[in-house]
């Protein structure tokens, strides 16, 4: 199972992408989250060689749970590559929602902090005729493995059909810092919390199950493929099954146009 | 033209899907934001049909531009039809997200006050184990007259398929109290506010139009039936298309699977 792509081809295709999205938006500039992950550094680069540096306006946005070593690398980021970016503490603002709640559960906060981040993303970018681009990569967000109308909540999403591995691959091409690459992935929801953690499995175990149910091999290739059990196949496309609504639009029920005289409660006759 | 609606068939159909819908999201409670205006008022008379008083949870958040007609609206429902409801002021969450710049835009600030009501209603629903109801009517969803991520920011939509006028039918068959239901619709995002002022047109007129535009009627039928100009007809089409990005997921580059040995710089063969 191969999962390796054409770094210079990839990026060839993300710039013209973005080029063209945000022009047929009607703007020329992007707003984007920095964490200091590998994710948004891929993002903001390719950003900056499509639209320049002065268009890319990055926004870091720490709290106390943000790991030290992801405002190192914010700050590496900014240096190296020479890009335009801004900090703000969220912490004030997701206290103020937690306070409404004597103790709230870990996921309800995890859930306010990508959330505000979101808005305040977006009011930079209506103050200053600038459109969201988001940074998630197609390995969390086929397994929910992000906050819905939070780094969910963007305007288009350019990396979205490259596995984390992926990411990886193109991040190396890019000359980004390898401390940048190599580290545990995090989204910095709570302390000490890592992604692979969490998933019960490292990102290149779940990219080539994740890419072996799009090929649709049958589930023994997969786990022969990717080294898994059963249970683990069978884990991970229940993920991806139960997150489904989190990759679509608020679900309608289609009325439709009403055919006067007949009756919707009478058996309906075909043909 | 006729926009009417069968408001009892109507009601089976959306209780149905509601029940459906929360049952299949492994839920038996929804939350929903009261505004004291006509589309969450019936939203929430369907909920509360669908799956009991004790299972909907209504929220009215106003701030300092609601108007005093709406909180005696809200109150005047959750008295007539028994609904539970809390109350957040969400002045002070809006004001310390506008503190960030010196001088924000209206527009700025009137899509910053739905996206916190969104984080607020979330933030009840991960307490309780509920998903959000959104309250969107088909004529405000189609010219994008909502905010992404704010009041767009919901689980599913049950009314997402019933113009606005259409709308105002079944409240009367829900016999939801008549100042409700004729006074003019607002979002409340600024003092004074109005859709129709906004909207240049009255939801009668839109809801023509916007029916003419999905029968693919001629501009010219359109016209004669919503008794409006080419140049009214023009500018509804315009918001339609302009507001597309609000009515999809975020726009994902496919890569698609790369097959080995094809040069994407050459000229690609078919056949």
């Amino acid at each position: 199972m191969d999962l390796s792509i054409d770094p210079q081809e990839t990026k060839a295709i993300l710039t013209s992408f973005i080029k063209t999205y945000v022009e047929n938006a009607g703007n020329n500039s992007v707003v984007l989250g920095l964490s200091g992950g590998v994710d948004s550094a891929v993002v903001a680069l390719l950003c900056k060689e499509a639209l320049g540096a002065k268009n890319v306006q990055c926004v870091f946005m720490p709290d106390e749970t943000t790991p030290p070593t992801d405002t190192k690398h914010e700050q590496l980021l900014v240096k190296t590559f020479h890009l335009h970016c801004t900090e703000i503490n969220i912490a004030p603002f997701v206290h103020s929602f937690q306070a409404l709640h004597q103790r709230l559960r870990r996921m309800t906060i995890a859930n306010i902090k990508p959330r505000v981040r979101m808005i305040l993303l977006y009011e930079i970018a209506n103050e200053t005729g600038s459109i969201i681009c988001g940074t998630s990569n197609k390995s969390e967000m086929l397994v929910g493995y992000f906050t819905k109308y939070g780094d969910g909540g963007v305007d288009f999403q350019p990396i979205g059909d490259l596995y984390k591995t992926q990411v990886c691959q193109l991040a190396h091409f890019l000359k980004i810092p390898k401390p940048i690459i190599t580290k545990p992935p995090t989204a910095g929801l709570w302390l000490g919390q890592t992604d692979e953690k969490e998933l019960k499995m490292n990102y290149s175990t779940l990219d080539k199950i994740l890419y072996g149910l799009e090929l649709k091999l049958k589930d023994v290739e997969i786990q022969r493929e990717a080294g898994v059990t059963q249970t683990q196949v069978e884990r991970i496309r229940t993920m991806r099954v139960k997150s489904q609504h989190k990759r679509r639009t608020p679900m309608i029920p289609k009325l439709g146009i009403r055919t006067p005289g007949i009756d919707w409660r009478s058996p309906v006759q075909e043909g």
